[in-house]
């Protein structure tokens, strides 16, 4: 503890998100106490990511290559553009297998309470990408929350702005599948029941 | 998400006690997307911590030096060990300002069912410390908890097999200061209780 290097580590794992000082100290020890190559392969890694893996300047996903491996495929459907908010979003996305368009990672929501205006977002590199006229259809799937919502009214009008048709669409919300009505809760129930069809 | 340092990073990062893979993610991401040093610098202060800090061959303590400062402290009571789980729990002991003397740092409890035995524990070198006649108390300072007191048990018959005289004591146990006993659980009550003075 009044060694420096585990000091100064603690305080820097506590700057994680999630991670308070008293995980942090968990975290810090465990490295210290770690007998394999663990600790050593993770700073590598993280050296490693932060030297190759760096955000798409066309949609902002973290990749290797520049632009990304989803603006380069070609058997994507160019036409149509999903915004997410967070790279783990685009990822529970993909897993579905089910869309085949482009992405656009906004990097977070609008949150005037933190901080986080627009500029903090890829809001300028989303509107460079809607000057041509490829993209036919925007999918905005911010979470159902309040900062989703909130960034998806603000996106919608920037969309609006621009000349030229293009289609603007809402993830559909209700009761998740699998679950049961009596657990959901009043909100989605309420949206299930309005945009009911 | 295709891009395999980041796979990597966030196999890595469900590794750490406490994260899961969703964490993980999370932490991954957030270091991808940070503008500043910070993911450099927890890179190395992690190097940096592997490098110099490790744990007091004598006591457990992670230290820049060997033995750690604790066990080269001339001013301690040397008379005195106190024997703690982990470095957190010496560093809660260090902040009250009242304890004086020595350290053993068990890197743990006794768990069957998770494969921890004796053998992964400082048990070794705790019976090395108890060799000499230097050490006249030992404080068995291990969690109120039914493993802490499974490992306190097993501690006291070792402490026992030794030769010569010395005194074992356990910390008090009962009802937190500064808490209301209504909210007090019904075990720390009971030992309140049973050992009231």
């Amino acid at each position: 503890m009044n060694d420096s290097p585990v000091s100064d580590l603690i305080k820097l794992l506590a700057r994680l998100p999630g991670i308070g000082r008293k995980s942090g100290a968990r975290l810090a020890y465990f490295m210290v106490e770690s007998k394999g190559s663990f600790p050593e392969d993770l700073a590598k890694t993280i050296l490693a990511v932060r030297e190759n893996v760096k955000p798409c300047p066309v949609c902002g996903t973290p990749s290797t290559s520049s632009p990304c491996h989803f603006c380069e495929d070609e058997d994507r459907d160019r036409e149509v553009v999903m915004i997410v908010e967070t790279p783990e979003d685009q990822d529970a996305v993909e897993k579905t297998g089910k869309y085949n368009g482009l992405y656009h990672v906004l990097g977070g929501t609008l949150s005037p309470l933190a901080g986080k205006g627009p500029e903090s977002l890829r809001i300028e590199e989303l509107k460079k990408r809607m000057e041509g006229d490829t993209i036919k259809e925007i999918i905005i799937a911010t979470n159902p929350s309040s900062e989703g919502d909130a960034t998806a009214a603000y996106l919608e009008e920037i969309i609006a702005d621009r000349e030229g048709p293009l289609s603007t669409t809402r993830l559909a919300r209700g009761v998740p599948a699998g679950s049961d009505i009596k657990y959901a809760d009043a909100l989605s129930l309420e949206l299930a029941i309005k945009e009911r069809k």
